[in-house]
């Protein structure tokens, strides 16, 4: 690791407000580079956080925290915080299991406000730190900083219009980092910003008020008027838009990078005694030339060595992300009615192909859930098959379009859920275990988890084809492998074997649902060498289900277990104990999942493990049940011959 | 009923078209009259329709639906729109049991384009309509009427943002009720939507453009300047605002009950080939003195003779909404720390006093489910006590941030859910049956059930000295009688026993949660009647659960039971099931709740009746599963004698 004269010294903000300008700069270049070595070999958001090093250190040394609350949306501009908030040493451990978050994480550190990774919470939950303080008789400000990406998810903007309506003192600073603004950096946006936070505007305004305060008989037609003149004025000296029209104060926008005029305005803003925004341009992946060139593709960037996988699967192993990539395409070749819609995940979804072979058939929503689907819904009704993706961990922003918008009207949505299960990397916000909980209910809607290349054509056709909603779901993983008999067509409601032997009496089945069952086949494996043999069976849907097929499958087995890639409780192993209880047979059965807590970042193969749903923990638990089993039936039956 | 001339030949769009100005007039007053009529006599939303009968027809008569499609914004101020397209004789069926509905409904007619209740999405389903009728080749227009209430929604303004970033001829209708707007309905206004609506705004605007295009070595900066002086001059003149600023023309504010007006207006619009808000003013309540004076008390209306209810209660029963608003003021009397949040719902969630009594502690932060859950995060991150009042079908809106906001990092923020299970009169999209499965699974939730106004104050103190989120649902419902069992201190995890015999292996046990309680009391009455002895059990508790204590419990008797009032599939009884399959132990469990499919309008007590979930049905169910039980007895007892 490189040797650095500045930061490691910098373990508060206390210790920032001394440095001299010419120390800032080694500072930030130093920052720079810690986390650019980092990011490389951790992983993790790359260009959003070079992006902020000069604003993050220009904050830290105008303002007081943790007494003034810094609230970062999305939070994948953090690292510059973290680094100036007593975590240096920790931060080699970024993004590794029990390592340092990739989010603020309120665990952490008092520094960090809030624990985050969605975006658009930010003015929300600074709000309501600054409301609740003043109540409570402290004194602190709160500021929210946001990027312009961010602006375009609707909480962020209900949060601005409430603030607007509140009056509080709130700063928002708006981290606007869209190539396209670079060119408002200039001479006129400079001057307006000095004029703007120099006061000559307030005295303007008062002016004006004062002005039109003193007409008492114009009635208000007149004053109507005069306000309007009062905004044709303004508009051309000072900013009118979109911020002030909600009741906002704005001051913008102003350098990024330039920690010194920064300062300035921040001074400034400590005055002001209502909401204001401070539109700051900065530049994403700052400091490393091939992210400032392609800041999307370093927005979350890999490990460079990417970890060995344990399944040491062939180099051809397509992603289940390109597996629907691929299938979206071939369904949209040969049915025109398809439209694909993301929100702002094209590539991270498999859309890219899609969007540069049919670009009329494809939107990005922008960070929108609750609209996209809704707007999918609006084009159902107008006979399009939209197909609408979106991260599991994201669709928990839309439940009630879905419900409301899609399942009510029985509309012929699909939905495509990628990172569904266990997400490595980014920690509780990003997990995707609560989906099948979630959605598994919504009358109408049909469900399933495909695991390789030929389930998910299936999939797609079948969604192409339904009359209603659908929804698919995949880990972001490798494929199982293709075989024949993933092959077969989809029945709906059922699954199909994959290991299957006879004498099904003195055999365990284990119902695999998702991408776990490349572990599912490991357990089986291992438990046969242990002389328990075990059928594999993968569950294809999780609505509807076939329930009265499923439960005659299941009654020639000693045991079933259920292995599902998401939470275990309110998971489709809940629906199918229901199911099995109401038919009064003595079923033994048990089902597998992710526990009932929020689960860290780790590697997927790490969850996997620490969850114990990897083939070999699989193994011990089923033989761990088998056992006890047998101990029961014992002890059942000395019970039975003694009363008899 | 009334006698009415004009308004039964109305039975298309088509046929307005042929009315005179004075026809319109009177077709506008029968329309009034029959509206009024039978609001007062089914109960539903007075004041909004009342207040969009003019739009209406203006509307119908300037486009030609369904081929033009309107879209209805929470579809609350749909009345007109439903007489003059061929449901005049079905009206007087209005939100009753198979009747009409009272929001735009598929199902219904080709001239309801979504089914809706829920606010804010108009925008979305409108442009997905239109995108989605150009792609296909189609040529019709579509048209979103929204309240000025449901823009404060994000979704509505994500939905903006991305409609003037599309660009596509989408008219968004801005029905502005508010009662601030009247007074811009004056000269001004008048004159500024003539200049704006004529084209001179447009031959202007095109005159600008072209000069500024006529000058070459200027540079960017000095273009930019041009730029402000045109918005200066167009924000004098014309209109320049937050819908200008998103990429949208404006027309408005006309008055919205001059037919002729507005007609003129929707001529213009159709000619304009970009996004265009059309601002409308109008009086909530218009033609109803009552409801003009005092909107939100005619907001919704209930019916004026009510039913009567089979209960008999007495008239001192309170509400379960009351019992809310009594204990939050109590628990806010003696903890300063407590502030009480709603999303424009303060007298349905029963805040009106609290609201009073604690101006400076209560909070409506509008349609913004999202950020209000967020919001009360910060307020908890402060030290303050946040209670949330909103609608259990509107907390669908929120799941993300309850996750996200409030029990990733487990705040001791409480949610309080009115109108939990089902919900009488308003339809599909108001019943609150899928709280249980959406929130039981989230991790660290405390999430109980109180079924009177004893354990809604054990409830909201648990609440108030929690230190992680929890969960209150109730339904739109009185209290069950006090009685001292009810008064008894919540265990966390455990419910209260009600009715409670000897020799429980011969005994029946009804597991009751919320307020279906009566029902189970009055089940086991019947069935004692019939001979066959019940306990019933009060569970309080959703989770956490002490499945433990439960199980132990259940073991003794020779059925249990559990009757929720929520959505069956996903409810609590799967999780008790999956618990005891877990166990291993051969117990005789059924889960009874609303079934899975979408619930229509009916008073509560029909929805009761039809999910078989009234005291009589549950216990005709129980008797006939009692019955199977001993011939399945009976069966196995053969068998085992004939094998032994």
């Amino acid at each position: 690791m490189s040797e650095f004269s500045i930061l490691p010294g910098m373990n508060s903000p206390a210790a920032l407000k001394s440095l001299s300008s010419e120390e800032l700069k080694i500072l930030s270049g130093e920052i720079r580079e810690y986390i650019i070595e980092t990011v490389q070999r951790n992983g993790g958001h790359m260009a959003s956080n070079l992006g902020a090093v000069e604003l993050t250190i220009a904050l830290h040394r105008s303002f007081n925290s943790p007494i003034d609350k810094i609230v970062w949306d999305v939070g994948h501009q953090c690292y510059t915080h973290k680094l100036l908030t007593g975590r240096f040493e920790e931060f080699k451990t970024l993004r590794k299991m029990n390592g340092l978050s990739g989010f603020p994480k309120r665990e952490e550190s008092p520094h960090d406000i809030m624990n985050t990774g969605h975006a658009s919470t930010s003015v929300s939950a600074a709000l309501g730190v600054l409301v609740g303080e003043q109540l409570a008789g402290t004194r602190g400000r709160a500021i929210a900083v946001i990027g312009d990406g961010s602006l375009t998810g609707g909480q962020a903007l209900e949060a601005l219009n409430y603030a607007g309506h509140l009056g509080k003192n709130l700063i928002i600073i708006l981290n606007d980092n869209n190539m396209s603004i670079g060119n408002n950096v200039g001479a006129i946006s400079s001057y307006m910003s000095r004029l703007t936070s120099t006061g000559s505007y307030m005295n303007m305004r008062r002016f004006i008020d004062r002005a039109i305060s003193t007409i008492p008989f114009f009635g208000k037609a007149i004053l109507k008027f005069v306000y309007r003149l009062k905004r044709g004025a303004k508009s051309v000296l000072f900013k009118e838009n979109l911020f002030t029209d909600l009741g906002f104060k704005y001051i913008g926008p102003i350098d990024g990078h330039n920690i010194d005029r920064m300062e300035k305005i921040f001074e400034v803003a400590k005055e002001v005694n209502q909401p204001l925004v401070i539109h700051v341009a900065t530049i994403k992946g700052k400091g490393l030339l091939d992210a400032e060139e392609n800041p999307a593709g370093y927005h979350g960037v890999s490990p460079e060595v990417p970890e060995k996988t344990e399944t040491g699967e062939s180099a051809d192993t397509i992603k289940m992300t390109e597996a629907y990539g691929q299938a979206i395409v071939h369904a949209a070749e040969k049915d025109k009615s398809i439209v694909a819609l993301t929100a702002a995940m094209t590539s991270g979804t498999g859309l890219k192909a899609f969007s540069e072979k049919f670009p009329d058939r494809f939107f990005d929503v922008g960070i929108t859930e609750p609209h996209g689907i809704t707007y999918a819904a609006g084009m159902a009704v107008a006979g399009r098959k939209p197909f609408v993706s979106i991260y599991s961990t994201f669709m928990q922003r839309a439940v009630d379009q879905v419900i409301h918008d899609v399942a009510i009207p029985h509309l012929p949505v699909t939905i495509v859920m990628d990172r569904a299960g266990l997400v490595p990397g980014d920690g509780e916000t990003h997990q995707g275990v609560y989906d099948i909980s979630l959605f598994k209910n919504v009358p109408g809607l049909t469900f399933v988890a495909p695991v390789n290349q030929a389930e998910m054509e299936l999939a797609v056709e079948m969604a192409r084809e339904a009359d209603g909603p659908v929804m698919i779901r995949y880990a972001k993983d490798n494929c199982y492998p293709e075989c024949d008999e993933l092959a077969v067509p989809f029945e709906i409601g059922r699954g199909v074997f994959l290991r299957k032997g006879e004498d099904q009496e003195n055999r365990t089945l284990i119902l695999s649902l998702g991408s776990l069952l490349n572990e599912a086949e490991k357990c089986a494996l291992i438990l046969e060498k242990k002389g328990i043999p075990c059928d594999v069976y993968n569950m294809r849907f999780i609505a509807p289900l076939d329930i009265d097929y499923l439960l005659d499958l299941v009654s020639n087995y000693n045991l079933t277990v259920l292995i599902e890639d998401g939470v275990k409780t309110g998971g489709l192993g809940e629906k199918i104990a229901a199911a099995m209880l109401e038919h009064d047979r003595n079923f033994h059965f048990r089902h597998l999942g992710a526990p009932d807590e929020f689960l860290g970042q780790a590697t997927r193969e790490e969850l996997i493990r620490e969850c114990g749903l990897d083939g070999k923990s699989l193994a011990g638990r089923i033989d761990e049940i088998l056992h006890n089993y047998r101990f029961e039936e014992v002890v059942k039956q000395v019970r039975n011959d003694s009363w008899r």
